[in-house]
């Protein structure tokens, strides 16, 4: 196969596109796909300051590295979850990686933010699945280090199999309320919330894979050990084998999703302005937002087991 | 696993429903649900005569069954494909269940309906996919015989995995048009067109196999030839991976959609109203009805062979 865009021989072949690409063009082809879908979806300018979530993944170093290489000014933002030796690789990773360049970044590790907060133990502790206690604390993090950091934007690095196993889950129970705010750009519901941005929605894992190769970016190739058996995957193996027997299936599905269906949606989105949460601060829709309230959980869990192993008890 | 109604020894246990049943009352479960989607949805009364469509598989027997026993006036249509061995031993299968019963049957085949209309034929003519060619003239078929007939609703067999299928093939490309019409009871746009129903719409293929089973219903277990690697087989397939992991999936995927989401898509179904075919008189949008658009396909093919066949020629 030759490139599409020079004639050279292809080292990629982009099956859902129709399209093949030499190395110096798939790295300008990609570059490019990200320059307009962050133009075409207003995302942020190069006037604004941005903060990028980076796991260690290839997905949000590759975000990253192609943001600084379009010259926009980025932090790069890194929680540690306390999952072992995979979050241990991860932020040797993502340290290395800003080092080599010279990129801020910015750290920060659940468990030195409180007793008992690293995934695990909070899993353990406040009986949740560990995908959704780690949510909740990766959501308040990002939120408030945008906030501290007075940063216009927050950029992650979904890519377009996240979106539409995202998109697959939402639809199958047609959880309106979701499918409302399932878009590329979220506008903040609070002075507090910054912009919340997905400069990679369209391009698939395969892609960025290919990008983080060829830019010889090194990765954490390890999937997180809790992700095994996650609804998520088992969305993402559905859209595979229908994007083998398609291929562009993926690509249709959550681009007409957000040209024709999603605006159908939107108007369930008028949802109650959020207060601001006694604890921390921050946005909340109750008296506490759902971090604090898993904090205070965990409290409660941790001196109730105190008091049992208490001499006497 | 005892029955969920009687206790005693469950037969059957549906893990979508978290339910296990003995045969009398599995047969008392299937009944009634059907009961209650018609009078639910307003499908028909006892008053109105219903064409049921009847294609020699599990579910339109099935089907034609339980109405037969829930005291509906019925009578049957049977439509030849001319699909060789597998549309013989559908006829046969019908024509068998029909007189046994003593119960109406009515009996047409597109070989005898006009030269060269036999699903393969047309699909070699017109090359067009087999079940494209099959559709059109299905639909064409079915309205003229409901229409001639003089009965009030036509009713097929399609089952919950064919309406999951199609939802998600439809889901996928967000066709607002198909969803606008996705319904288990369609209003006739058309003097001419009957209300179309499908009692079984919440019923899984598996739970109209086990009717069909206790009942002792002998039916055409082989699929059409023409249905292997059709994209409906597989939209079934990745629905089933996601049934096994999470039981009911598939049942909410349609019962949500209907109640929640399928209005949203509505109010894109404001089409025109159709005028009608100048060859046959049926419904049609254009100055012939896609049936008669394809009749003329066939015969403009047959032409041109026929005059490239001539000697001389």
């Amino acid at each position: 196969m030759k490139c599409t865009r020079c004639k050279a021989k292809a080292e990629v072949h982009l099956r859902a596109h129709n399209a093949g690409f030499c190395r110096p063009c798939y790295l300008e082809y990609f570059r490019r796909h990200v320059e307009r879908a962050i133009a075409r979806e207003r995302m942020f300018t190069p006037e604004e300051r941005i903060l990028v979530a980076v796991s260690g993944g290839k997905d949000s170093l590759a975000l990253w590295d192609v943001l600084v290489g379009l010259g926009y000014q980025t932090t790069g933002l890194y929680l540690g979850l306390g999952i072992g030796g995979y979050s241990d690789r991860s932020r040797e990773t993502v340290e290395e990686f800003a080092a080599a360049r010279a990129l801020p970044l910015v750290v920060r590790t659940l468990a030195d933010e409180g007793p008992g907060l690293a995934v695990p133990d909070v899993a353990v502790s406040t009986r949740r699945v560990p995908c959704a206690a780690c949510g909740a604390m990766k959501r308040h993090f990002f939120d408030a280090a945008a906030h501290e950091g007075g940063f216009d934007v927050l950029a992650t690095g979904h890519n377009l199999d996240d979106e539409a196993a995202r998109l697959l889950g939402n639809v199958l129970r047609w959880q309106r309320d979701h499918l409302s705010r399932q878009r590329p750009v979220l506008a903040p519901s609070h002075p507090k919330f910054v912009r919340k941005v997905k400069p990679l929605y369209l391009l698939s894992e395969y892609e960025t894979a290919v990008y983080a190769f060829m830019r010889g970016i090194p990765y954490v190739v390890e999937e997180c050990p809790n992700a095994e058996g996650a609804t998520q995957l088992l969305y993402k193996d559905a859209l595979n084998r229908l994007e083998a027997a398609s291929p562009g299936t993926k690509h249709a599905f959550v681009k007409e999703f957000l040209r024709s269906a999603q605006g159908l949606f939107a108007g369930d989105a008028a949802r109650d302005v959020p207060g601001e949460c006694q604890q921390c601060g921050m946005p909340a829709y109750g008296a506490l937002c759902s971090f604090c309230h898993l904090v205070r959980e965990v409290e409660t869990k941790r001196a109730r087991r105190a008091a049992a192993e208490r001499p006497g008890a």
